[in-house]
Protein backbone atom coordinates (compact mmCIF):
# COMPACT_ATOMS: atom_id res chain seq x y z
CA UNK A 1 0.00 0.00 0.00
CA UNK A 2 2.57 2.58 1.04
CA UNK A 3 4.47 1.88 -2.08
CA UNK A 4 1.41 3.40 -4.29
CA UNK A 5 2.92 6.43 -6.23
CA UNK A 6 1.86 8.47 -9.52
CA UNK A 7 2.91 7.03 -12.57
CA UNK A 8 6.47 8.60 -14.01
CA UNK A 9 6.06 8.07 -17.45
CA UNK A 10 1.94 8.97 -17.97
CA UNK A 11 1.70 11.31 -21.69
CA UNK A 12 -2.21 11.88 -21.05
CA UNK A 13 -5.57 11.77 -19.05
CA UNK A 14 -5.95 12.99 -15.24
CA UNK A 15 -2.66 13.42 -13.15
CA UNK A 16 -2.21 12.69 -9.88
CA UNK A 17 -1.36 16.24 -7.50
CA UNK A 18 -1.52 16.75 -4.01
CA UNK A 19 -5.34 18.19 -4.20
CA UNK A 20 -6.35 15.89 -7.57
CA UNK A 21 -6.95 12.67 -8.04
CA UNK A 22 -4.89 10.52 -10.71
CA UNK A 23 -3.70 7.36 -11.38
CA UNK A 24 -1.16 5.32 -9.00
CA UNK A 25 1.30 2.23 -9.75
CA UNK A 26 2.36 -0.44 -7.01
CA UNK A 27 5.36 -0.87 -8.67
CA UNK A 28 4.71 -4.94 -8.66
CA UNK A 29 2.97 -4.36 -11.81
CA UNK A 30 -0.37 -2.70 -11.32
CA UNK A 31 -2.28 0.30 -11.87
CA UNK A 32 -4.93 2.06 -10.04
CA UNK A 33 -7.55 4.53 -12.28
CA UNK A 34 -9.52 6.72 -9.84
CA UNK A 35 -13.47 6.49 -10.77
CA UNK A 36 -13.85 8.84 -12.76
CA UNK A 37 -16.75 11.91 -12.12
CA UNK A 38 -20.35 11.96 -13.32
CA UNK A 39 -21.06 8.40 -14.59
CA UNK A 40 -18.00 7.91 -16.51
CA UNK A 41 -16.42 6.09 -13.84
CA UNK A 42 -19.54 3.84 -13.57
CA UNK A 43 -19.57 3.37 -17.53
CA UNK A 44 -15.65 3.00 -17.80
CA UNK A 45 -16.20 -0.11 -14.74
CA UNK A 46 -19.21 -1.62 -16.22
CA UNK A 47 -17.51 -2.18 -19.69
CA UNK A 48 -14.38 -3.46 -18.03
CA UNK A 49 -16.51 -6.18 -16.01
CA UNK A 50 -18.59 -7.13 -18.80
CA UNK A 51 -15.26 -6.91 -21.20
CA UNK A 52 -13.04 -9.11 -19.44
CA UNK A 53 -15.23 -12.43 -19.10
CA UNK A 54 -17.81 -11.52 -22.35
CA UNK A 55 -17.32 -15.06 -24.04
CA UNK A 56 -17.93 -13.41 -27.44
CA UNK A 57 -14.13 -11.67 -27.02
CA UNK A 58 -11.30 -13.85 -28.49
CA UNK A 59 -8.83 -13.98 -25.52
CA UNK A 60 -6.26 -13.54 -27.88
CA UNK A 61 -7.71 -10.23 -28.72
CA UNK A 62 -8.39 -9.23 -24.96
CA UNK A 63 -5.16 -10.49 -23.40
CA UNK A 64 -2.71 -8.98 -26.40
CA UNK A 65 -4.77 -5.19 -26.72
CA UNK A 66 -6.35 -4.51 -23.05
CA UNK A 67 -5.47 -3.94 -19.57
CA UNK A 68 -6.16 -7.14 -17.78
CA UNK A 69 -8.81 -6.19 -15.10
CA UNK A 70 -8.31 -7.11 -11.57
CA UNK A 71 -12.11 -5.62 -10.17
CA UNK A 72 -11.90 -2.52 -8.09
CA UNK A 73 -10.15 -1.17 -4.41
CA UNK A 74 -11.24 1.77 -2.33
CA UNK A 75 -7.89 3.91 -2.14
CA UNK A 76 -7.45 6.96 0.76
CA UNK A 77 -6.68 9.97 -1.75
CA UNK A 78 -4.48 13.04 -1.10
CA UNK A 79 -7.23 14.93 -2.60
CA UNK A 80 -9.79 14.01 -0.03
CA UNK A 81 -8.11 13.30 3.31
CA UNK A 82 -9.61 11.06 5.88
CA UNK A 83 -11.80 9.53 2.59
CA UNK A 84 -11.32 6.49 0.25
CA UNK A 85 -11.66 6.72 -3.51
CA UNK A 86 -13.12 3.27 -5.55
CA UNK A 87 -10.09 3.05 -8.13
CA UNK A 88 -10.31 0.09 -11.15
CA UNK A 89 -7.31 -2.32 -11.31
CA UNK A 90 -6.12 -3.06 -14.26
CA UNK A 91 -2.23 -4.11 -15.61
CA UNK A 92 0.08 -1.36 -15.58
CA UNK A 93 0.88 -1.25 -19.21
CA UNK A 94 4.43 -0.09 -18.70
CA UNK A 95 5.37 -2.60 -15.99
CA UNK A 96 9.31 -3.91 -17.04
CA UNK A 97 10.40 -0.90 -19.44
CA UNK A 98 12.81 0.97 -17.21
CA UNK A 99 12.56 3.44 -19.68
CA UNK A 100 9.40 3.70 -21.97
CA UNK A 101 8.42 5.53 -24.88
CA UNK A 102 4.76 6.39 -25.34
CA UNK A 103 2.05 7.54 -27.36
CA UNK A 104 -1.14 8.35 -26.84
CA UNK A 105 -3.90 8.24 -30.09
CA UNK A 106 -7.29 8.91 -29.83
CA UNK A 107 -8.67 6.96 -32.36
CA UNK A 108 -12.10 8.31 -34.36
CA UNK A 109 -13.23 10.98 -36.69
CA UNK A 110 -16.10 11.33 -34.17
CA UNK A 111 -15.69 10.94 -30.25
CA UNK A 112 -19.20 11.51 -28.96
CA UNK A 113 -21.76 8.64 -28.66
CA UNK A 114 -24.73 8.93 -30.89
CA UNK A 115 -26.86 8.49 -28.30
CA UNK A 116 -25.09 11.35 -25.94
CA UNK A 117 -26.95 14.10 -24.98
CA UNK A 118 -26.73 17.67 -26.76
CA UNK A 119 -24.18 19.75 -24.56
CA UNK A 120 -21.47 16.74 -24.57
CA UNK A 121 -22.00 16.19 -28.25
CA UNK A 122 -21.07 20.14 -29.25
CA UNK A 123 -18.11 20.00 -26.75
CA UNK A 124 -16.98 16.88 -28.42
CA UNK A 125 -17.60 18.05 -31.97
CA UNK A 126 -16.00 21.60 -31.39
CA UNK A 127 -12.74 19.29 -30.44
CA UNK A 128 -12.95 17.18 -32.78
CA UNK A 129 -13.12 19.70 -35.54
CA UNK A 130 -10.43 21.55 -33.66
CA UNK A 131 -8.22 18.61 -33.29
CA UNK A 132 -6.84 16.51 -36.31
CA UNK A 133 -10.08 13.79 -35.65
CA UNK A 134 -12.00 14.70 -38.03
CA UNK A 135 -9.77 15.09 -40.51
CA UNK A 136 -7.72 12.08 -39.61
CA UNK A 137 -9.34 9.86 -37.77
CA UNK A 138 -7.31 10.08 -34.80
CA UNK A 139 -5.27 12.77 -32.92
CA UNK A 140 -2.11 12.48 -31.00
CA UNK A 141 -2.98 13.08 -27.32
CA UNK A 142 -0.09 12.32 -25.67
CA UNK A 143 3.75 11.31 -26.32
CA UNK A 144 7.12 11.14 -24.36
CA UNK A 145 9.98 9.59 -26.10
CA UNK A 146 12.85 8.14 -24.27
CA UNK A 147 15.79 7.27 -26.34
CA UNK A 148 18.87 4.60 -25.60
CA UNK A 149 21.08 7.28 -24.83
CA UNK A 150 18.43 8.29 -21.69
CA UNK A 151 17.76 11.65 -23.36
CA UNK A 152 13.82 12.47 -23.09
CA UNK A 153 11.28 14.57 -25.83
CA UNK A 154 8.34 15.58 -23.96
CA UNK A 155 6.09 17.94 -26.25
CA UNK A 156 3.42 19.98 -23.70
CA UNK A 157 -0.12 19.94 -24.40
CA UNK A 158 -0.96 23.01 -25.76
CA UNK A 159 1.98 21.53 -28.90
CA UNK A 160 0.25 18.90 -29.12
CA UNK A 161 -3.04 20.40 -29.11
CA UNK A 162 -1.70 23.10 -32.52
CA UNK A 163 -0.94 19.82 -34.46
CA UNK A 164 -2.01 19.79 -38.05
CA UNK A 165 -1.89 16.92 -40.68
CA UNK A 166 1.68 17.36 -40.82
CA UNK A 167 2.60 17.84 -37.44
CA UNK A 168 1.21 14.69 -37.05
CA UNK A 169 3.78 13.04 -39.31
CA UNK A 170 5.95 14.35 -37.59
CA UNK A 171 5.32 13.40 -34.24
CA UNK A 172 5.02 9.60 -35.69
CA UNK A 173 8.49 9.69 -36.84
CA UNK A 174 9.86 11.62 -34.35
CA UNK A 175 8.26 8.54 -32.11
CA UNK A 176 11.01 6.29 -33.54
CA UNK A 177 13.83 8.92 -33.49
CA UNK A 178 16.74 9.75 -31.18
CA UNK A 179 15.95 12.67 -29.34
CA UNK A 180 18.73 14.81 -30.26
CA UNK A 181 19.74 16.57 -33.64
CA UNK A 182 16.22 17.58 -35.25
CA UNK A 183 14.73 14.34 -33.97
CA UNK A 184 14.04 12.77 -37.14
CA UNK A 185 16.19 9.97 -38.13
CA UNK A 186 13.50 7.56 -37.76
CA UNK A 187 16.05 5.13 -36.55
CA UNK A 188 14.14 3.01 -34.90
CA UNK A 189 11.14 2.91 -37.41
CA UNK A 190 11.90 -0.17 -38.94
CA UNK A 191 12.33 -2.43 -35.15
CA UNK A 192 9.58 -0.84 -33.67
CA UNK A 193 7.04 0.25 -36.72
CA UNK A 194 7.78 -2.98 -38.60
CA UNK A 195 8.44 -6.92 -38.57
CA UNK A 196 6.55 -9.80 -37.32
CA UNK A 197 6.07 -8.12 -33.55
CA UNK A 198 5.62 -4.33 -34.37
CA UNK A 199 3.60 -1.75 -34.21
CA UNK A 200 1.95 -2.11 -37.56
CA UNK A 201 1.77 -6.36 -37.34
CA UNK A 202 -0.08 -5.68 -34.32
CA UNK A 203 -2.38 -2.77 -35.62
CA UNK A 204 -3.89 -4.79 -38.47
CA UNK A 205 -4.33 -7.84 -36.15
CA UNK A 206 -6.23 -5.56 -34.25
CA UNK A 207 -8.07 -4.08 -37.20
CA UNK A 208 -9.43 -7.84 -38.39
CA UNK A 209 -10.94 -7.57 -35.02
CA UNK A 210 -12.71 -4.52 -35.42
CA UNK A 211 -14.08 -5.80 -39.01
CA UNK A 212 -16.09 -8.09 -37.46
CA UNK A 213 -16.66 -7.17 -34.06
CA UNK A 214 -20.20 -5.96 -32.83
CA UNK A 215 -20.17 -6.24 -29.48
CA UNK A 216 -18.83 -2.28 -28.25
CA UNK A 217 -18.37 1.34 -29.98
CA UNK A 218 -15.24 2.64 -28.79
CA UNK A 219 -16.10 6.29 -28.48
CA UNK A 220 -13.30 8.64 -27.31
CA UNK A 221 -10.62 5.13 -26.66
CA UNK A 222 -6.71 5.56 -27.04
CA UNK A 223 -4.19 3.37 -28.08
CA UNK A 224 -1.14 3.53 -27.10
CA UNK A 225 1.97 2.32 -28.31
CA UNK A 226 5.15 1.42 -25.85
CA UNK A 227 8.57 0.70 -26.59
CA UNK A 228 11.60 0.97 -24.74
CA UNK A 229 14.36 1.73 -26.79
CA UNK A 230 17.14 -0.25 -25.14
CA UNK A 231 14.66 -3.78 -25.22
CA UNK A 232 13.95 -2.91 -28.72
CA UNK A 233 17.54 -2.41 -29.96
CA UNK A 234 18.71 -5.12 -28.19
CA UNK A 235 15.71 -7.78 -29.38
CA UNK A 236 15.38 -6.62 -32.94
CA UNK A 237 12.56 -6.13 -34.61
CA UNK A 238 9.10 -5.83 -32.61
CA UNK A 239 10.87 -7.13 -29.24
CA UNK A 240 8.80 -5.34 -26.90
CA UNK A 241 6.86 -3.44 -28.22
CA UNK A 242 3.20 -2.93 -26.96
CA UNK A 243 0.15 -1.93 -28.80
CA UNK A 244 -2.79 -1.30 -26.19
CA UNK A 245 -6.33 0.04 -26.00
CA UNK A 246 -7.18 2.04 -22.97
CA UNK A 247 -10.04 5.05 -21.62
CA UNK A 248 -12.98 3.38 -22.04
CA UNK A 249 -15.35 5.43 -20.34
CA UNK A 250 -17.53 6.32 -23.61
CA UNK A 251 -18.21 2.84 -24.80
CA UNK A 252 -21.69 2.02 -25.76
CA UNK A 253 -23.07 -1.36 -26.39
CA UNK A 254 -23.24 -1.74 -30.64
CA UNK A 255 -26.67 -2.81 -31.76
CA UNK A 256 -25.21 -4.82 -34.30
CA UNK A 257 -23.43 -2.77 -35.67
CA UNK A 258 -19.20 -2.50 -36.49
CA UNK A 259 -17.51 -0.10 -35.10
CA UNK A 260 -16.96 1.92 -38.60
CA UNK A 261 -15.82 5.22 -36.78
CA UNK A 262 -12.57 3.29 -34.91
CA UNK A 263 -12.46 0.90 -37.56
CA UNK A 264 -11.91 3.91 -40.39
CA UNK A 265 -9.61 5.72 -37.80
CA UNK A 266 -7.31 2.60 -37.19
CA UNK A 267 -7.19 2.72 -40.75
CA UNK A 268 -5.87 5.77 -41.75
CA UNK A 269 -3.66 5.25 -38.56
CA UNK A 270 -2.08 2.26 -40.05
CA UNK A 271 -1.81 4.00 -43.51
CA UNK A 272 -0.08 6.73 -41.84
CA UNK A 273 2.60 4.37 -39.87
CA UNK A 274 2.79 2.21 -42.91
CA UNK A 275 4.20 5.25 -44.82
CA UNK A 276 6.45 6.64 -42.76
CA UNK A 277 7.96 2.08 -42.67
CA UNK A 278 8.25 2.69 -46.48
CA UNK A 279 9.88 5.52 -46.53
CA UNK A 280 12.36 4.79 -43.91
CA UNK A 281 13.54 1.58 -46.09
CA UNK A 282 13.80 3.42 -49.20
CA UNK A 283 16.35 5.64 -47.22
CA UNK A 284 18.22 2.53 -45.80
CA UNK A 285 17.69 0.90 -49.41
CA UNK A 286 19.41 3.88 -51.38
CA UNK A 287 21.79 3.99 -48.80
CA UNK A 288 23.28 0.88 -49.40
CA UNK A 289 23.29 1.18 -52.88
CA UNK B 1 -31.55 14.19 -79.09
CA UNK B 2 -35.60 14.17 -79.84
CA UNK B 3 -34.39 10.47 -77.91
CA UNK B 4 -33.36 11.99 -74.64
CA UNK B 5 -35.92 11.03 -71.58
CA UNK B 6 -35.99 11.24 -68.30
CA UNK B 7 -34.28 7.52 -67.05
CA UNK B 8 -37.35 5.18 -65.69
CA UNK B 9 -35.55 3.06 -62.75
CA UNK B 10 -34.49 6.32 -60.97
CA UNK B 11 -34.20 5.71 -57.13
CA UNK B 12 -32.68 8.72 -55.63
CA UNK B 13 -31.41 12.18 -56.38
CA UNK B 14 -33.48 15.21 -58.32
CA UNK B 15 -36.13 13.92 -61.18
CA UNK B 16 -36.84 15.45 -63.93
CA UNK B 17 -40.65 17.13 -63.87
CA UNK B 18 -42.11 20.03 -66.63
CA UNK B 19 -40.37 22.43 -64.05
CA UNK B 20 -38.05 21.05 -62.57
CA UNK B 21 -34.29 19.82 -63.92
CA UNK B 22 -33.52 16.14 -63.54
CA UNK B 23 -31.47 13.67 -65.29
CA UNK B 24 -31.90 12.34 -68.65
CA UNK B 25 -30.68 9.29 -70.82
CA UNK B 26 -30.49 8.67 -74.56
CA UNK B 27 -31.37 5.21 -74.57
CA UNK B 28 -28.29 4.26 -76.49
CA UNK B 29 -25.95 4.14 -73.74
CA UNK B 30 -25.68 8.02 -72.08
CA UNK B 31 -26.74 9.06 -68.81
CA UNK B 32 -27.02 13.83 -69.03
CA UNK B 33 -26.74 14.81 -65.17
CA UNK B 34 -27.90 18.95 -65.33
CA UNK B 35 -24.63 20.59 -63.18
CA UNK B 36 -26.06 21.46 -59.85
CA UNK B 37 -26.86 24.64 -58.66
CA UNK B 38 -24.71 26.57 -56.21
CA UNK B 39 -21.13 25.26 -56.81
CA UNK B 40 -22.22 21.69 -56.77
CA UNK B 41 -22.35 21.26 -60.22
CA UNK B 42 -18.79 23.05 -60.54
CA UNK B 43 -17.51 20.64 -57.97
CA UNK B 44 -18.45 17.28 -59.21
CA UNK B 45 -17.41 18.84 -62.73
CA UNK B 46 -14.18 19.35 -61.24
CA UNK B 47 -13.83 16.30 -59.90
CA UNK B 48 -15.04 14.11 -63.03
CA UNK B 49 -12.63 15.61 -64.91
CA UNK B 50 -9.56 15.11 -62.71
CA UNK B 51 -10.57 11.83 -61.83
CA UNK B 52 -11.51 10.51 -65.08
CA UNK B 53 -7.36 10.96 -66.21
CA UNK B 54 -5.38 10.81 -62.70
CA UNK B 55 -2.58 8.64 -63.25
CA UNK B 56 -3.00 7.45 -59.70
CA UNK B 57 -5.94 5.90 -59.80
CA UNK B 58 -5.95 2.32 -60.89
CA UNK B 59 -8.13 2.04 -64.49
CA UNK B 60 -9.24 -1.33 -63.03
CA UNK B 61 -10.99 0.37 -60.25
CA UNK B 62 -12.29 3.75 -62.79
CA UNK B 63 -13.51 1.38 -64.80
CA UNK B 64 -15.12 -1.15 -62.98
CA UNK B 65 -16.53 1.40 -59.81
CA UNK B 66 -17.63 4.58 -61.28
CA UNK B 67 -19.86 5.42 -64.32
CA UNK B 68 -17.55 7.01 -67.56
CA UNK B 69 -17.10 10.38 -68.25
CA UNK B 70 -17.83 11.96 -71.68
CA UNK B 71 -17.68 15.51 -71.05
CA UNK B 72 -19.99 18.05 -70.66
CA UNK B 73 -23.14 18.99 -72.94
CA UNK B 74 -25.72 21.95 -73.53
CA UNK B 75 -28.94 20.88 -73.58
CA UNK B 76 -32.01 22.54 -73.99
CA UNK B 77 -34.44 22.09 -70.91
CA UNK B 78 -38.24 21.83 -70.09
CA UNK B 79 -37.45 23.54 -66.89
CA UNK B 80 -36.22 26.42 -69.07
CA UNK B 81 -37.89 27.39 -72.42
CA UNK B 82 -35.54 28.75 -75.13
CA UNK B 83 -32.59 28.35 -72.72
CA UNK B 84 -29.83 25.24 -72.28
CA UNK B 85 -28.62 23.78 -69.33
CA UNK B 86 -25.21 22.52 -68.88
CA UNK B 87 -25.26 19.10 -68.44
CA UNK B 88 -22.40 16.26 -67.24
CA UNK B 89 -22.45 13.60 -69.93
CA UNK B 90 -22.08 9.46 -68.20
CA UNK B 91 -22.64 5.80 -69.08
CA UNK B 92 -26.12 4.87 -68.56
CA UNK B 93 -25.71 2.53 -65.58
CA UNK B 94 -29.06 0.53 -65.80
CA UNK B 95 -27.87 0.29 -69.99
CA UNK B 96 -29.09 -3.27 -70.98
CA UNK B 97 -31.52 -4.41 -67.89
CA UNK B 98 -34.88 -4.38 -68.27
CA UNK B 99 -35.98 -4.29 -65.32
CA UNK B 100 -33.05 -3.46 -63.20
CA UNK B 101 -33.48 -3.90 -59.12
CA UNK B 102 -31.13 -0.94 -57.39
CA UNK B 103 -30.48 0.24 -54.06
CA UNK B 104 -28.68 3.90 -53.14
CA UNK B 105 -26.63 3.75 -50.35
CA UNK B 106 -25.55 7.07 -49.12
CA UNK B 107 -21.78 5.67 -47.61
CA UNK B 108 -19.99 7.65 -44.69
CA UNK B 109 -21.27 8.54 -40.93
CA UNK B 110 -20.51 12.54 -41.58
CA UNK B 111 -21.35 13.50 -44.95
CA UNK B 112 -20.15 16.97 -44.63
CA UNK B 113 -16.43 18.04 -45.84
CA UNK B 114 -14.38 19.11 -42.82
CA UNK B 115 -13.73 22.15 -44.08
CA UNK B 116 -17.51 23.37 -45.27
CA UNK B 117 -18.97 26.35 -44.37
CA UNK B 118 -20.70 26.02 -40.78
CA UNK B 119 -24.58 26.30 -41.71
CA UNK B 120 -24.04 23.55 -44.00
CA UNK B 121 -21.90 21.18 -41.67
CA UNK B 122 -25.18 22.06 -38.97
CA UNK B 123 -27.52 21.13 -41.84
CA UNK B 124 -25.69 17.69 -42.85
CA UNK B 125 -24.87 17.13 -39.52
CA UNK B 126 -28.74 16.80 -38.69
CA UNK B 127 -29.58 14.57 -41.26
CA UNK B 128 -26.41 12.04 -40.08
CA UNK B 129 -27.74 12.38 -36.93
CA UNK B 130 -31.97 11.67 -37.99
CA UNK B 131 -30.53 8.84 -40.21
CA UNK B 132 -28.58 6.00 -39.71
CA UNK B 133 -25.52 7.44 -40.98
CA UNK B 134 -24.35 8.25 -37.74
CA UNK B 135 -25.14 4.55 -35.92
CA UNK B 136 -24.63 2.75 -39.09
CA UNK B 137 -21.92 4.53 -41.47
CA UNK B 138 -24.72 4.37 -44.03
CA UNK B 139 -27.83 5.26 -44.90
CA UNK B 140 -30.13 3.99 -47.64
CA UNK B 141 -31.56 7.12 -49.98
CA UNK B 142 -33.39 4.69 -52.17
CA UNK B 143 -34.46 1.30 -52.92
CA UNK B 144 -36.31 -0.08 -56.26
CA UNK B 145 -36.74 -3.74 -56.75
CA UNK B 146 -37.79 -5.92 -59.71
CA UNK B 147 -38.77 -9.29 -59.08
CA UNK B 148 -38.39 -11.91 -62.41
CA UNK B 149 -42.28 -11.97 -62.08
CA UNK B 150 -42.01 -8.38 -63.10
CA UNK B 151 -43.17 -6.85 -59.57
CA UNK B 152 -41.71 -3.69 -58.11
CA UNK B 153 -41.38 -2.76 -55.04
CA UNK B 154 -40.71 0.50 -54.70
CA UNK B 155 -40.93 2.22 -51.03
CA UNK B 156 -41.41 6.29 -51.30
CA UNK B 157 -38.98 8.45 -49.14
CA UNK B 158 -40.53 9.04 -46.08
CA UNK B 159 -40.43 5.53 -45.31
CA UNK B 160 -36.71 5.28 -46.20
CA UNK B 161 -36.38 8.39 -44.25
CA UNK B 162 -37.84 6.59 -40.80
CA UNK B 163 -35.31 3.65 -41.19
CA UNK B 164 -34.00 2.17 -38.23
CA UNK B 165 -31.04 -0.03 -37.97
CA UNK B 166 -33.39 -3.12 -38.18
CA UNK B 167 -35.13 -1.59 -40.94
CA UNK B 168 -31.91 -0.81 -42.93
CA UNK B 169 -31.51 -4.94 -42.27
CA UNK B 170 -34.82 -5.31 -43.68
CA UNK B 171 -34.39 -3.51 -46.86
CA UNK B 172 -31.16 -5.00 -47.60
CA UNK B 173 -33.43 -8.24 -47.48
CA UNK B 174 -36.02 -7.02 -49.20
CA UNK B 175 -33.35 -6.04 -52.11
CA UNK B 176 -32.73 -9.51 -52.85
CA UNK B 177 -35.83 -11.15 -52.58
CA UNK B 178 -39.31 -11.59 -54.31
CA UNK B 179 -41.67 -8.99 -54.14
CA UNK B 180 -44.44 -10.53 -53.30
CA UNK B 181 -45.73 -12.45 -49.74
CA UNK B 182 -43.20 -11.06 -46.94
CA UNK B 183 -41.12 -9.89 -49.44
CA UNK B 184 -38.51 -11.32 -47.21
CA UNK B 185 -37.41 -14.85 -48.76
CA UNK B 186 -33.48 -13.69 -49.90
CA UNK B 187 -34.07 -16.04 -52.44
CA UNK B 188 -31.32 -13.98 -54.73
CA UNK B 189 -28.89 -13.14 -51.92
CA UNK B 190 -26.52 -16.15 -52.76
CA UNK B 191 -26.34 -14.98 -56.75
CA UNK B 192 -26.50 -11.00 -55.95
CA UNK B 193 -24.54 -10.98 -52.57
CA UNK B 194 -22.58 -13.75 -52.85
CA UNK B 195 -20.07 -15.62 -55.59
CA UNK B 196 -17.23 -14.52 -57.32
CA UNK B 197 -18.77 -11.52 -59.03
CA UNK B 198 -21.21 -10.74 -56.43
CA UNK B 199 -21.88 -7.59 -54.19
CA UNK B 200 -19.68 -8.40 -51.70
CA UNK B 201 -16.88 -9.59 -53.40
CA UNK B 202 -17.13 -6.04 -55.36
CA UNK B 203 -17.43 -4.28 -52.35
CA UNK B 204 -13.98 -5.88 -51.11
CA UNK B 205 -12.08 -4.71 -53.73
CA UNK B 206 -13.27 -1.37 -53.42
CA UNK B 207 -12.51 -1.52 -50.07
CA UNK B 208 -8.76 -2.84 -50.60
CA UNK B 209 -8.18 0.45 -52.43
CA UNK B 210 -9.77 2.40 -49.80
CA UNK B 211 -7.39 1.00 -47.71
CA UNK B 212 -4.83 3.07 -49.65
CA UNK B 213 -5.88 5.71 -51.45
CA UNK B 214 -5.44 9.01 -50.28
CA UNK B 215 -6.32 11.25 -53.72
CA UNK B 216 -9.91 12.19 -52.52
CA UNK B 217 -12.43 12.00 -49.86
CA UNK B 218 -15.88 10.71 -51.25
CA UNK B 219 -18.49 13.15 -48.63
CA UNK B 220 -22.41 12.26 -48.95
CA UNK B 221 -21.54 9.58 -52.43
CA UNK B 222 -23.10 6.79 -52.92
CA UNK B 223 -22.75 3.34 -53.85
CA UNK B 224 -25.16 2.27 -56.02
CA UNK B 225 -26.16 -1.82 -55.93
CA UNK B 226 -27.51 -2.89 -59.40
CA UNK B 227 -28.75 -6.34 -60.66
CA UNK B 228 -31.42 -7.51 -63.03
CA UNK B 229 -33.44 -10.29 -61.34
CA UNK B 230 -33.61 -12.45 -64.70
CA UNK B 231 -29.87 -11.95 -66.17
CA UNK B 232 -28.71 -13.34 -62.63
CA UNK B 233 -31.00 -16.61 -62.70
CA UNK B 234 -29.86 -16.95 -65.91
CA UNK B 235 -26.40 -16.26 -65.26
CA UNK B 236 -25.88 -17.88 -62.24
CA UNK B 237 -24.32 -16.39 -59.64
CA UNK B 238 -23.33 -12.47 -59.92
CA UNK B 239 -24.33 -12.41 -63.48
CA UNK B 240 -25.05 -8.69 -64.68
CA UNK B 241 -23.93 -7.46 -60.73
CA UNK B 242 -23.21 -3.73 -61.24
CA UNK B 243 -21.53 -1.81 -57.68
CA UNK B 244 -21.08 1.77 -58.54
CA UNK B 245 -20.16 5.01 -57.01
CA UNK B 246 -22.00 7.98 -57.77
CA UNK B 247 -22.93 12.07 -56.42
CA UNK B 248 -19.27 13.66 -56.18
CA UNK B 249 -20.64 16.98 -55.50
CA UNK B 250 -18.53 17.39 -52.10
CA UNK B 251 -15.70 15.30 -53.13
CA UNK B 252 -12.40 16.83 -51.79
CA UNK B 253 -8.98 16.61 -52.42
CA UNK B 254 -7.25 14.44 -49.44
CA UNK B 255 -4.30 15.93 -47.88
CA UNK B 256 -2.25 12.74 -47.49
CA UNK B 257 -4.59 11.07 -45.58
CA UNK B 258 -7.14 7.87 -46.50
CA UNK B 259 -10.58 8.70 -46.64
CA UNK B 260 -11.72 6.79 -43.39
CA UNK B 261 -14.73 8.09 -42.99
CA UNK B 262 -16.15 6.26 -46.12
CA UNK B 263 -13.66 3.09 -45.98
CA UNK B 264 -15.52 2.98 -42.40
CA UNK B 265 -19.17 3.67 -43.67
CA UNK B 266 -17.78 1.06 -46.48
CA UNK B 267 -16.69 -1.62 -44.16
CA UNK B 268 -20.11 -1.73 -42.05
CA UNK B 269 -22.36 -1.92 -44.94
CA UNK B 270 -19.92 -5.42 -46.08
CA UNK B 271 -20.78 -6.62 -42.57
CA UNK B 272 -24.24 -6.34 -42.90
CA UNK B 273 -24.22 -7.97 -46.64
CA UNK B 274 -21.49 -10.54 -45.31
CA UNK B 275 -24.25 -11.41 -42.86
CA UNK B 276 -27.43 -11.68 -44.98
CA UNK B 277 -25.67 -14.39 -47.22
CA UNK B 278 -24.53 -16.06 -44.15
CA UNK B 279 -27.68 -16.58 -42.67
CA UNK B 280 -29.21 -17.18 -45.99
CA UNK B 281 -26.49 -20.04 -46.71
CA UNK B 282 -27.26 -21.33 -43.33
CA UNK B 283 -31.22 -21.64 -44.32
CA UNK B 284 -30.35 -23.12 -47.14
CA UNK B 285 -28.03 -25.88 -45.56
CA UNK B 286 -30.16 -26.81 -42.90
CA UNK B 287 -33.16 -27.13 -45.42
CA UNK B 288 -30.63 -29.35 -47.23
CA UNK B 289 -30.26 -31.67 -44.03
Amino acid sequence: MSDLRPPEHQVAGHRAAPNKLGPLVDGAGLFYKPLQALDRGEQELAFYTSFSVHPAVPPSIRDKFFPRFHGTRLLPTAATPGESHPHIVLDDLLEGLPSPSVTDIKIGACTWPPRAPEPYVAKCLAKDRGSTSVLLGFRVSGIRVSDAGGAVWLPDRSELKGTDIPGVRRMLGRYVSSVGGDGMDCALAAAVYGGEGGVLAQLRELKAWFEVQTLFHFYSASVLLIYDANAVTAAGGGGGVRVKLVDFAHVVESEGVIDHNFLGGLCSLIKFIADIVAETSDIVSSGDS
